[in-house]
Formats: C-alpha cells, structure tokens, sequence
C-alpha cells in the first residue's frame, strides 16, 4: 500500500445552492416541508424559482462541502461529481478548485442543467431544500476514477447518491475500490428523508462497505427506528467509528470500546444552518487524517459546524485553518 | 400631463455580481486598480475569473442595484436592461422581479453572455470591479420603451452606460421620452474613471438633460477638476438638485438655492461596499417621490447605504422599509 495521495476524496451531487430568505407563511403557501430535502423535477423547480425571493447563488453539495471544508482546514481533497457545461457548471469548478479541492470529473455535454438546490432559509436559521437534480442523474460508475479513489486514505461518500440507481453503483464501485486498496469509506447519511426512502439498504450498506458513518440524531434515529441512545447501541456494532451530532447539544463518537461526548462550539452568529453536519465532517475527517484523538476530531467537526453556521451559504467564508488552530492552542 | 404608473424607471447595464474575498497582495500581483471598475473583455474575464478565490453570486448592476432599493424601500420601480437568455441572465431576472421591480426587456438571443462583474471585496470593505458587459453591449434606443419611460415620475440613468455608444443612444432617448412627458432625469455619475473617460460629454448632458445628479466625492471632482468646495459651486448652476456623497461623511445636497449637510448614518457592521452610491440613490429618490424635505430625503439615502455596506453584495438583505420608517419615526 503506497501513500495516500489524498487524505480524502469525496463523491457527491455537485449542486449550485440558490439561497433567499423566507418566513415560515410562505412556506406553508408552497406546501414545503420545514427543514429537510426535498427532491424536485424541473417543473416545480421553475415554480419555486418564480416564488422565491431574490437569492444568491453559491456552490454546495453535500460532500462537496465537506471537500472545501477540508481543504479550507489545509487538507488534501479531492471530488467527483456531475455538472453539465453551462454558466452554473463553471461556478461550480471554479469554486471547488479555488477552494483548493481537485475536480476533474469532465462535464456532461448533453441533458439535463447543473444541479440547483432553492433553499429558503428562514429566521431560525432553519433551512428547508428543494433539489433539482439535473445534471447529477449522469454520474455513473464510469466517472468513478479508480485509480484516484486508491490514492486517498479516506473516500466519504454522500447518502443522497443513494437517490439515483447510476449514483449507486458508482458509490459501490467507490466502495470497493477504496477497500481493495486498504483505504476507508466513510458514509454521511445526509437527511432522515433519504434515510427513510432507504433505510434497509442503508443498514446493509453500513455493515458491509462503511468504515466511519456521520449522522445527525434524527438520521440515526430514523435508520434504527428507535431513541437515540437505543440507535448508539446498535450503531457499534455495523462500523468501527460513529459520529453522531445533536446540534447544539454538541455530538458523540462511538466506536466498539468508547463513547465519547463532546460539547457544541458555539458560533459567532446564527445565520443559516445549511452546511452545518458537512462541515462537521469536515473538520472530523480533518483531525482522523492528522492522527488526532477522536474527542479532539469531534471538536474540531464543532468548530468548522460553527463557522458555517454564522453566515449564509454552505462553503467556509472564515480562515478555518486558523480558526482550528486557535481552538486546538487554546484546549 | 397623467399620474405616474412608476415613481421611477432605471436604465443600465444588467449584470450579475461575482463577490470573493482578496487580500491587497492579490490585487497587486493580478494588476488590479483598487476600488474603481475597469472594463474587460471576455479572455481578461477568465483569466481573472480563474485566478479569484471561491465566489457568491449575486445579481448587481448599478442602476438595477438603485431600483431593487427603490422597490425594498416600498416604492414603484421598473428596469430596463439587457441580459442574455442564460442561466445568468434568469439569476439577473428572477431577482430583480422577486424584489418587486418590473421588468420586461427581452433577452438577447444570440451574442455574448449575461454581462459579470468580477469584485474582489478586501478586508477593508472596499471593492474593487472588473466588469465584462457582455450581453449589455446590446442594449440599444430600440429597448427603450417610451410609453414606460413617460409613465414614471423619474427617469434614472447610470454613467457607465455612457461606456457603449448604443447605450448612449438609449440614453440621450430615455431622456428626451422623460422631458417629453413633463418628467425629471436623474443621473449617477458612477465612477470617477467613467467619469474621466467621458468628461467633456457628462459636462454637456448634466447641462442639457439632467435635473437630479447624484456622484461621491471623487467622482464630482473629477467632472469639475477642483476641489470639492469648487465643485459644489460649479454643480449647482448645472442640475436642479445635485446628491453629493462622501462614505463616512455623509452627504451634501446642492440646490440653487441650498446647501444641506447631512451626517452619515452607522452601519450595524462594515464588511462590503458594493452598492453604497447605488442604494443611497434610493433612499434619496424615494424620499423625494413621497414629497420629503431633502434633508430628509439624504438621510434616507443613508439608512440604505448603512443596510448594504453591513453585508455582502449590493441588493438589499434586511426590511429596508421597516429601516427607513424606524429612522424616520426617530428624528
């Protein structure tokens, strides 16, 4: 096994987020589901987009946040992901790129446009996501570079790849290569809506191809089908690391023989919570790669959640870099 | 002479902002000129474009910036502006719509894309912009709808339109359409490097067209090439009104028969000045469509400034109206 060339690379639905604020009446006008991710075709995309206020647009993606966020932190990432070869495609590589993730998964030159995800973002700084997919149903196993997956000590992997069969075989494909390798996957379950469409085969997924497994309460719950606590027991035994966050309750790791509580870090402002449980992974990874103890890789998961939280949009604004480092210097 | 449909009509260049962060290093090392706006083609855009760290779009545009306020602030406004039919060109539409602006200039169907303004915002809130005006370079007298220009109590024109010559003609024609119809011209003098490129020629459209001029300190003493004192003299045989701004130190308005200092009113934070001259604008010509003294109307150009200088980006994020009718109750 040579060494990793990457500390991590990240696969996921590469999406440009359309941000605008929004109150909870105008929610309930257009029959939106308060805090999770809905999936939308193009027609009710277009109808949102019309009701929207005005926005702004930024990159996200799930594990493609995670990517900046690692790289923001000093890391080496990387990222595979569909765009298509439009106006918002290039936002999306500019901005990876410039947030220092390497991304060359070629762009689709036909079909659908890049990915958007609206995203109402209310006084709570609650988020609620409606997400056109578009260009993302093209990523298949092809675009799955093997050789790229061996060079990284880490692939993480997004749960929202689950919604689409091609995305599937090219997480499984990911999978495998990773393990054949001698490398670790690390899966985030993204939504406890996504969970739900697919928990029998997430559980199965877990046990077989999972090495570190992130999750909010209400994803862990909905994956177990019980409390928390009931969920931690069970998690232990389907995957060597667990982490497990609670918002401001902060988060927990389990492993076979520990569990570990680590506290929230609270953020400068409450702005907008999207992004929040990507950077966490984020800052986790970051600290699993340099060797940390996990309660010290659960802190600085908190400390990136916490920037991300205290502005609008889902990639770091902040120096994170220094920003762990000062956290770390003052433990 | 009937009753005004709109209190104001904006005309200018329709451009999608490109907001990163920059260090003063990065703007030396790229042959950046901080804090004005350069004009570049599409091979200058992407060499900067590549160069720039991870962005946030947003829709800009000065005159569109003034109008987005207009409309935040509770007023009747339209725009006239030209984008192309892209990705960036809905961005541009949808925006200013779902600020509550009308605007119904057709999308160019061929040429060059939806027009975008590079801006690197330093640690000091200044910014500066590299404007590619693509899809604007087709605006042109034929996208000036009269019977609109006729129906709005002002008409509000941007300098940097005096950068292409079709936009010139649109120009000098919205003008002619406003007097026509027994309305006021108003005009921003954008940039004192516009205002440098075109000195001679603002001199005789102040003199010929315009009623209500509004410029900051520099640009007003680059038209008049003296001292701020002199140019206050020179304006006010020129213009029924004349806005003139300085940042911290408030604004002086000139008519011929007053000079009228007003302080500058705090942001809550200073982080971005994009938009500052743009959305004093508003406040200012919004005042002046509901009838306020121009003390009045000034100070309300300050509580829009003060709104878009607290955060990234030149369109309003807070309740402008809300804003204004605090500050106003508080006198």
């Amino acid at each position: 096994m040579t060494s990793p060339a990457y500390e991590v690379v990240g696969i996921g639905n590469a999406i440009v987020d359309v941000l605008a604020h929004a109150d909870e009446d105008q929610l309930a006008r257009l029959g939106l589901a308060k805090g999770v991710m809905t999936l939308i075709d193009a027609a009710e995309a277009e109808r949102l987009y019309g009701a929207m206020g005005p926005g702004i647009e930024c990159s996200g993606g799930s594990a493609a946040n995670t990517m900046a966020g690692f790289a923001a932190l000093g890391g080496r990432a990387a990222y595979i992901g569909k765009v298509r070869d439009d106006q918002l495609g290039e936002v999306f590589r500019h901005d990876i790129r410039a947030a220092g993730v390497a991304f060359d998964s070629p762009a689709a030159t036909e079909g659908p446009a890049t990915a958007r995800c609206l995203i109402f973002v209310t006084a709570d700084a609650q988020r609620t996501m409606q997400t056109y997919l578009g260009a993302c149903v093209e990523l298949g196993p092809e675009d799955v570079n093997e050789a790229l997956v061996a060079s990284a000590a880490v692939t993480y992997l997004e749960g929202y790849l689950w919604d689409q069969p091609r995305a599937k075989e090219a997480f499984l494909k990911a999978a495998r290569a990773a393990h054949g390798a001698g490398r670790k996957v690390a899966l985030s379950l993204s939504d406890p809506f996504c969970v739900g469409r697919h928990r029998e085969s997430f559980l199965e997924l877990i046990a077989g191809h999972v090495d570190i497994l992130f999750a909010n309460e209400a994803e862990i719950t909905a994956l177990y089908q019980g409390t928390f606590d009931e969920a931690l027991v069970q998690v232990r035994g389907h995957c060597e690391i667990a982490a497990l966050t609670r918002s401001e309750k902060g988060s927990t790791v389990v492993t076979a023989d520990q569990v570990i509580v680590v506290g929230a870090v609270t953020p400068e402002a409450l702005v907008d919570t999207t992004g929040a449980g990507d950077l966490y992974a984020a800052g986790f990874l970051f600290g699993l790669a340099r060797g940390l103890p996990l309660a010290e890789c659960a802190l600085l998961g908190g400390v990136a959640a916490a920037e991300i939280i205290s502005h609008y949009g889902a990639r770091p604004e902040d120096d994170l870099k220094a920003l762990a480092a000062d956290y770390i210097a003052n433990l």
